[in-house]
């Protein structure tokens, strides 16, 4: 297992974690200043810079990508609605190519229209299946430009709303049945916040191996949980077994980043350098 | 599948959905006028009545009981509070012997502590061995006595602070190392709101069978949810497909109660009568 605790090398910074404080070519700056390397952007982050700039301040500061946030939310309430994610998700692809990103990260979504609390649908079969078909139509493209697609399953609490891809085993049920040959273009991405609590965690990130283990996410799980989306804990903050679980990672021969996220209306709240500088703190001590 | 819309025999109140509004010998006797033949109470409205009390009441209004709540949370942080947890299950059998209970509920518990905010531990691999061995003592006993267990598995989401059994799969795992040669005195309480996410439900209803199906929750998911414990939603008012899943449930042979649990501040805050006379209307209507 790596050792964290001397180096920061293999942090890698989603930029969700800072959206409030800074915009996206801000967020590059301070990561490359604190010898943060690498970071997983958002489209809007993205859009709101624009895609070229974003691209070119990758490069003068020599920023890597550990993902793309992010494709998916396949499933619509009609037929034009399907068209529109098939094609909103070529466009991310497109744009993860631009910036080099090693995977497009998917939330696959779920029933349409749940977000704003009216879904269109209540059948979670149907939404799985326009998912898996969705996947299917997007990894098409993905092959053409080269662009590895990693399904991050979701914890069950957002099955309504944001992805009724749920656990490890589902997604990779998924690649097992859209990319049979293990192409490296369909994986998953595995956040500790969505699959920590899962009995089958170990087995399912072995299952996964280093071909389909596309991306690896860490922060904390509070007790208590005070909202659904935007409460995650700051790792070392909560209960999940970060090592533990990175140990299974790293026995895959995973050598990628680990990459922080935190969704969390507290640090949302604080500066943004201290997020920073704690994230690597905490990156040493704990994770 | 059992006609529901005509008559309301098979609804069975879990007496949590009116705690706040009436004390327990109250909710009995409002669901008695209502034609509402069976309850699942907790222990401690039954503790703030007085158990003898309550026996009696059954009896004379021929309430019917669909479980008793609850057993469980096994996990401690040492050897004096693993006790004190098997010695605190033993008086939950008798309780539910004494009421004339079909089945003891066990929410298993999971990292002691945590539902303060203070885990004394955060190896859940170490708590879930605590609940297999709480439940495999506990076992012991409720065959002497002839009372079964019915592990409920909870949603994902409280596995930190609740229960670390998080899956049908999971429990049933429990009950096929446990009872091996399924004697009936183990088996699950299968409530949609913890599972109704689960891309394996219908596999794991199935694989439980009647012999392991003891009991029967039904409530909804409401979008947005907008707390983890005390927002769940009446049927109807949220995405649940209560019929399907109803329908996988009897597939196996289960005739028993159908039984509505509502944890919410929202229905706390209405008159008890409203809220009995909405769930009746429900259950005939979508549940």
């Amino acid at each position: 297992m790596r050792d964290f605790s001397t180096s920061h090398e293999h942090l890698s910074l989603n930029t969700a974690t800072v959206r409030k404080q800074w915009k996206l070519d801000r967020i590059i700056d301070e990561c490359a200043r604190r010898g943060i390397r690498a970071i997983s952007p958002w489209r809007d982050q993205v859009a709101a810079v624009g895609l070229e700039e974003i691209a070119r301040r990758l490069r003068d500061t020599g920023t890597r990508l550990s993902g793309y946030c992010r494709g998916g939310f396949f499933p619509a309430a009609d037929a034009a609605g399907l068209r529109a994610a098939l094609a909103d998700n070529r466009r991310a692809i497109d744009e993860a190519k631009t910036v080099n990103a090693p995977c497009l990260v998917l939330v696959v979504g779920a029933l349409p229209g749940a977000l704003d609390g009216k879904a269109a649908y209540k059948d979670l079969a149907r939404a799985r299946g326009e998912v898996r078909d969705g996947i299917a139509a997007s990894l098409e493209y993905a092959r053409q430009v080269g662009m590895p697609l990693a399904i991050e399953p979701l914890h069950p609490m957002q099955a309504a709303d944001r992805a009724c891809v749920n656990t490890l085993e589902q997604a990779l049920d998924l690649c097992d049945e859209l990319d049979p040959g293990r192409s490296g273009l369909l994986g998953v991405a595995c956040d500790v916040y969505h699959t920590w609590w899962d009995p089958k965690l170990a087995e399912q990130i072995d299952r996964a191996g280093p071909k389909r283990l596309l991306a690896h996410h860490v922060c904390d799980w509070l007790t208590p949980t005070r909202d659904l989306l935007n409460d995650r804990g700051m790792m070392g903050d909560g209960v999940i077994e970060l090592k533990k679980i990175r140990g299974w990672v790293e026995a895959t021969g995973f050598g990628g980043f680990c990459e922080v996220e935190i969704f969390s209306d507290y640090w949302w709240g604080r500066p943004g350098e201290e997020v920073l500088d704690t994230c690597i703190a905490r990156f040493s001590s704990v994770a």
